[in-house]
């Protein structure tokens, strides 16, 4: 290294002027999400939100961060950034919905090795459309270009929600009082998923691509779409499906099915002494899982802890609810499986 | 690879177990972060925040998103991870600070390509430390394992912070109503930097590292400290310091004086038709900051538009009330400077 060549931060790895074409696009994408209470212009240090405190009596924040894990690295492989934004923002509304509460704004986080403007536009282009599609504002994200701490090519994305509830429309299937927790008997709605969501995609990477030998353009079997179409289905969000029971109080516990699969995730909202009995014939298991279960020879019992198995969303409601619950999302041509039961035990979730 | 080993998430590079075991010590450090308005439980899908309703006449909720950088990849070369949580943290509450905000809750995100659970414990623990001296609330939080993503033994920490101003008193230097927004004449008080704060690591480990062949524990010249004690120094928060001016009406305008050094944070909220003389005389630039542009060769104006330079924040006031702020800091032990003023002209930074 000649020790006289100067030394600017573009030097460093970090190129400023075309982080700069890229926060132009962003820009638009971020005004494209605005709503009445979007106080802040883009590039403030942060993002305003005016409270519409006449709206409630006693409102509650619900809050969460999250990533997309290395869905991010079939992305990446297939360099197809435009839809995992709208994963992001979609897995995050169902982990405050689930508890009741209503988007309000979101930010997002990209970080990779070297911030290619166009891909980075087109992440928040994707956490944009997301946000627009729940009347959720994007108040603010930060890209960081990392030299040196991500594999080259490679790419992260993190966001954070903040929504609200009223305090005594939290839903808390677990600890609610007494009609509104999950009682033994009550039902259990499914509902599809659109593929592996944003978890599992670690095993199902290694099981596709190192030990089957596909690449990302390769037909899956049985599913006749490429590898990277089935990776990369979007995150499915029930927000508009299920609002309207939820406020109806039709919906006594809402289960999202991330990482740790419906044997981990449904536990979270059920009481002490109340179990979940599954059927596990009780909708058919979409073919991609089927495929990684085989080829990866996964027991049975890892593939329920890590995938969704083809159940993006749980409904927990009393019998006569739950028919309310089920002719809406018929009405709304959303197809719907009763896979199981409350039922008296442990904790836990029992497969028949 | 043998085909008839069965993959569980395990072998995929997830390790389930042992990320429980940091899980409980964030726990831990979670409660510790509690406030009255906390209401939900460690584990929850959303951390959930009762909003003080009650306080408030016309509440603006004010977020940021950021990362603390390649700082990282220095606590990961000295394997120090306990400070950077609280860089993270000082930096946000700074990011909302500066429009008048004070912080209610905190979300953090830390990924790598294999999370050592002591790792992720101390990283949190840090977060937890800053939240707690800022009566913040450690909400909730994310951490993603990420195989191939990131650099073998790296890792990214990446937070969210929501805090809330009175619609009335957002401190607005730049668009705010006649009488409180910056103006010719005002003041420039420079409060001190304790080092790069999370600004600029690239650029100085190019120089220190690659450059100068400097390790972690090497004495940095001139200094006194090692390279990782300079580098590592902790973010300052401004907040307990200047809350009181702040709220009494003394200050115009702050700048946190982050990426883009003080060339391009100040006129962020300067009004148009105004800008900043800064005369850069005016305080000692630390060490660290000229050994840096030295040895690296740095034309000065990068210098600026990279480091703070010793300047981590400044306060933008009227004549009399800096005054005020002066005597107040000088109370409290701070050293202080007057950097600069208010100028008419272009909405940019002159230095002489």
């Amino acid at each position: 290294m000649d020790p006289k060549r100067s030394l600017t931060y573009r030097d460093a790895g970090v190129d400023i002027d075309s982080m700069d074409t890229a926060l132009r696009r962003i820009a638009v994408a971020v005004r494209s999400t605005a709503t009445p209470q979007t106080l802040s212009e883009v590039g403030s240090f942060g993002g305003m939100f005016r409270f519409p405190l006449g709206e409630w009596c006693d409102p509650v924040l619900v809050a969460s961060v999250d990533g997309v894990g290395t869905k991010m690295k079939v992305a990446a492989a297939a360099h197809r950034f435009g839809t995992v934004g709208r994963d992001l923002v979609n897995h995050c509304v169902m982990d405050i919905f689930v508890q009741g509460a209503r988007p309000l704004f979101f930010l997002d986080y990209v970080a990779g090795e070297k911030l290619d403007p166009e891909v980075v536009a087109t992440l928040v282009d994707g956490v944009a459309r997301g946000c627009r599609e729940h009347g959720c504002a994007l108040l603010g994200g930060e890209t960081a270009e990392m030299p040196g701490v991500y594999a080259p090519g490679e790419y992260d994305l993190a966001g954070t929600i903040v929504g609200v509830v009223e305090r005594e429309r939290i839903l808390d299937g677990r600890a609610g009082p007494p009609g509104r927790r999950v009682e033994p008997g009550d039902i259990l709605i499914g509902l599809g998923s659109a593929g592996l969501h944003t978890n599992g995609y670690s095993l199902a990477r290694k099981v596709l691509f190192e030990r089957m030998g596909l690449t990302p353009d390769s037909m899956l079997p049985e599913a006749g779409v490429t590898v990277a179409d089935a990776l990369l289905a979007e995150h499915r969000s029930y927000f508009a499906l299920l609002r309207e029971p939820v406020e109806a109080g039709d919906v006594r516990a809402l289960a999202h099915i991330t990482g740790g699969g419906i044997t981990d995730n449904l536990p979270r909202v059920l009481p002490d002494g109340v179990g979940a009995r599954i059927r596990r014939d009780s909708w058919p298991v979409p073919p991609l899982f089927r495929l990684i279960g085989r080829e990866g020879n996964v027991p049975e019992d890892d593939q329920y802890r890590t995938f969704n198995m083809g159940i993006g969303m749980i409904v927990i409601a009393a019998a006569a609810a739950a028919s309310r619950v089920e002719a809406g999302l018929a009405r709304a041509g959303e197809r719907s499986w009763r896979i199981g039961e409350a039922v008296s035990g442990p904790r836990r979730v029992e497969y028949i």
